[in-house]
């Protein structure tokens, strides 16, 4: 029997004001919130009026964390505490939360003595346990004296009251590399409450990192699985609770936040085996790529091979790349991908449990019915079985010969500025695609961050650091397909001859390729003759080259990877970007 | 006499493709540039025409900085390292272009030995020499083992070459709290460059910090002027040649861009005493805040005590508070504001030197000549030499007995997300203002930043931290003027009762400050029954209370300052602005 847990989420997470956030997290489908203290404080309704409110939308209030700075304090500090605490309790009570935080004390009051705080904690759980309530004790990682989990639950037992645990939260423990597996060692009716939050490893100060850039489950770098199935095992059977501080996501719809939040908790919780869903599916490759409106895909070698029984799309392929045409919708973006999986039906019961949105298709007679969902950038994820769905073109017996194109290598999504951390999660969860490293670079009108996720098929996802301003072009995101050859220079030739528009790359480029490179000069000669470029890893090479502007935000590339390398060729985007916009500006 | 210093700026500060910068550049008066070696890859223009198209724009290029982890390393690197600075030595001769930078090495083949280091400096230096350039080796803070000015120093002497000397760079330097005393002792002609970089006191990671928070000299935490004062003192007189990778500037307008860095530059002349202008004027209050559109000022208990002679500006007065009231432009929003100063034509003159757009105005026969200027938010910013102005408007000899208000506290301007830091630098090199400590706190809708600047008058500069996106409400960036009184409650209570549009403040807010203040019942329930908001500091304490929204983005605060409280009661921001929220969506 998989234990049914609730989910919950902190206020602190969403954007808007407390309603806002509430409705959210209930449309969402959380079972509960954590309610932040600067969320009661400046909303008009009074703590029992935010009670109904919150019964109303079939939302519990978990976590209330109004005290900071508690225990192991002198007396008259201890006075104050109590005043205050006693003054939350009547907050609680008419909130109807059982459980308050109390966070290990940062405050230069706080004295360094484990009975001290055991005592003062012990008599802060007599007067809590007097009204019915409960203190979970957690270490922040910055804790003046106390800063590790199990530092926390030494004084939690030393302290001995029934009214008094642990709170573990993920961020504290694992930013500090500190083991999970110790949590096994505390009884699971003392951890009275479990807060998650995975984020990215930054070098950086741990509270800043902490209060800027947590990320939910699955986003980051952090095992939350493990550190999760610790806790389980420990016998904890409270809410998973969200509590993650984010600069993006504090300003973000927060209707579609709390849907990304709960995706994050799905896909935990089918991590740990405790969700009756699809296993993720194994992507074989691309089916096809749509895009919309007519990019001129013959002078790249491509033959027109099928027209759609029913509606307005053609087929043009090469080799084993297979692109859409749809003459309906906003030209020039690709509107779709085709991912070929072994069991489309359970990818796409997947894809619903995981709350991706779904799209209505409809299919004609005779024609196979396609499962569609949406990414979060809009692009249409058609789940495909083999090539089903090629009995839906007729075939016009156009063949021409090619120019040396194989396959698609990848298909590259530029993310809108809120999205990034949500694609990736998306497409971790939904399809199964594990996310390489981050990266960052400097594009000609900003920083960009991106990263690939791959398994079956590979994408890029990339998005710019900061929100692009009035001064960004005005086509700031092109989208791409990259398709495969197997030697790129010659390619490169036969696509130029054809009449390709290609990316003109500046001989600066060669003469510094020659600078830093062991090449052959006759080679860097080759590659500068075609515009190609060129980058390398430590399993091997990768040429590339690119086709100017292709529609309002499509262009392609064309790749030819040598032994094991694995990127993009990153290092030569900003080249790409100041060529495609002199293009522009040119034209 | 006053050494003439010229100025430059690296391509790295700025947005856009070469031609975009250096055309930014020129046009903001710098003498030159440092190349960025990206800039260069992505020019379609080989390095000769570059240097043409930078003679074009009287700009020399003073620095190129190609190469990297050149020295201290085994001899097969070595041989690789020297045989791409040849290459690198190739485009200097084309780009005209005298001085390479080395920065000290990060590669796991560096060496701990300065005599290697020495060694293979004076082989790249004689390199160098036997084509006219020359080498500026820098310590990076992150450097492997050289990672401070004075060992790159005895590196350089020990290599004991002409064509060798030192980069100083003040972020590496300040960043690690370098003594930049020991400058003095460097010879002025060893010193090769010099680069300017000024930033926040951050706890990170000093790489990141280095990559993304630099900021423009005065706009930051560092002293640049001790710093540079040092530089000079030890003979250096080479350009002042800025150097900051900011993620927000990497991003804005260009041109803008570089005059606010050419802004900083010129500020940091004028501390030196190197910048023939007038000193910063003295402010001696505010003259007057001047607002678009009609709010009701009548309500708040000003009269309309003048009528401009000739332009559709009314006068209201209250104490000392003086407001205009402009029926001409945008309405509803703070127009323009008047500062009181003891020499407008001095101030004048230093504004225009210090790149602060003028403002044409038109004056009546026998009205006074009033100097206005652009701030960076668009505010206009006009310098009165005492109450000369009032003598444009004809007296209505309305009075009404007034609500207790006795002059303007502050006032708060909402900055655009790329102006915060231009602002800050504005504010403090053309009109003299001290900027406090920057504050950052979670609004409703995403978090904020802010500080103070002040001197004479005070302001308050916030902006988002990130860029507002579509889930923003519309009117995102509400400005305000607070007025000072000398009792908030009973102010509160007579404006109420003049029929004012008060914001009101939830229980929630008065049953926490109970809780965790030691103040009186019967004080917390007379702020509680007039909404009137408390905050103290460790010299005094600040009551304040707020108008609903009163024009498009304008409202206004009531505030009472008791002992030397010197904040702005920045904590209760939020209930503030959630109350405002509500209150407009309520409407």
């Amino acid at each position: 029997m998989l234990p049914d847990l609730r989910t919950a989420i902190a206020t602190v997470c969403l954007s808007g004001t407390l309603d806002d956030k509430l409705a959210a997290a209930a449309a969402a489908g959380f079972d509960g919130v954590e309610l932040f203290e600067n969320d009661l404080l400046a909303d008009r309704r009074g703590p029992a009026e935010i009670r109904e409110r919150c019964a109303g939308l079939g939302l519990t209030i978990d976590l209330y964390q109004p005290l900071r700075d508690f225990e192991a304090v002198p007396p008259d500090v201890l006075a104050r505490n109590l005043r205050r605490a006693e003054h939350k309790f009547d907050v609680m009570a008419e909130l109807g939360v059982q459980t308050v935080l109390v966070c290990s004390s940062v405050s230069p009051d706080a004295i360094n003595d484990d009975d001290l705080a055991a005592e003062q904690l012990h008599l802060l759980a007599s007067r809590a346990a007097e009204r019915g309530l409960r203190i979970a004790y957690e270490a922040l990682a910055w804790g003046r004296f106390v800063n590790g989990y199990e530092h926390a639950w030494r004084i939690v037992r030393r302290a001995g009251h029934p009214a008094l645990g642990v709170c573990l939260d993920s961020f504290h423990i694992l930013s500090k590399e500190d083991d999970p597996r110790a949590i096994r060692a505390i009884p699971g009716e003392k951890i009275f409450f479990l807060q998650l939050a995975d984020a990215p490893v930054l070098p950086m100060d741990v509270l800043q990192w902490s209060r800027h850039h947590r990320l939910f489950p699955g986003q980051g770098d952090f095992d939350l699985t493990t550190f999760t199935r610790n806790v389980l095992d420990a016998g904890y059977r409270g809410p998973l609770s969200l509590e993650v501080f984010n600069d993006v996501f504090r300003q973000a719809d927060p209707y579609r936040a709390a849907v990304d939040a709960r995706r994050s908790l799905l896909a935990l919780q089918d991590s740990l085996g405790l969700l009756d869903v699809p296993a993720a599916p194994r992507a074989t490759g691309y089916a096809f790529a749509e895009l919309v409106g007519g990019p001129d895909l013959a002078s790249l070698g491509f033959s027109r091979t099928g027209v759609h029984r029913s509606k307005p799309v053609e087929l043009w392929t090469q080799g084993d790349a297979r692109v859409l045409v749809n003459a309906e919708g906003e030209p020039g973006e690709i509107g779709a991908l085709g991912i070929a999986v072994p069991d489309p039906a359970a990818a796409a019961q997947r894809a619903k449990v995981l709350l991706a949105p779904p799209l209505s298709r409809t299919a004609g007679p005779g024609e196979a019915p396609l499962t569609a969902i949406a990414a979060p950038d809009g692009t249409h994820v058609f789940l495909c079985a083999d090539d089903d769905w090629l009995g839906d073109f007729v075939p016009t017996g156009e063949s021409a010969p090619g120019a040396g194109i194989t396959g698609i290598d990848h298909v590259a999504l530029t993310q809108p500025f809120d999205n990034f951390d949500e694609a990736t999660l998306f497409y971790r969860s939904v399809l199964g695609l594990e996310p390489g490293a981050t990266a960052e670079f400097a594009a000609p009108f900003g920083l960009v961050r991106g990263r690939g996720v791959s398994g079956g098929v590979r994408l890029t996802l990339d998005a710019a650091l900061v929100r692009r301003g009035g001064w960004a072009p005005a086509v700031p995101s092109p989208q791409h397909i990259a398709f495969t050859c197997t030697d790129a220079v010659s390619c490169a030739e036969a696509l130029r001859q054809s009449g390709a528009r290609l990316v003109e790359i500046p001989g600066n480029y060669y003469d510094d390729l020659a600078a830093r490179t062991d090449l052959p000069a006759e080679r860097v000669a080759a590659l500068r003759a075609r515009s190609v470029l060129y980058d390398r890893d430590e399993h091997g090479e990768y040429l590339h080259f690119y086709t100017e502007l292709a529609g309002a935000r499509v262009f392609f590339e064309v790749v030819q990877r040598i032994g094991g390398y694995s990127g993009f060729g990153v290092v030569n985007a900003p080249v790409r970007m100041a060529a495609h916009h002199e293009a522009r500006r040119g034209r």
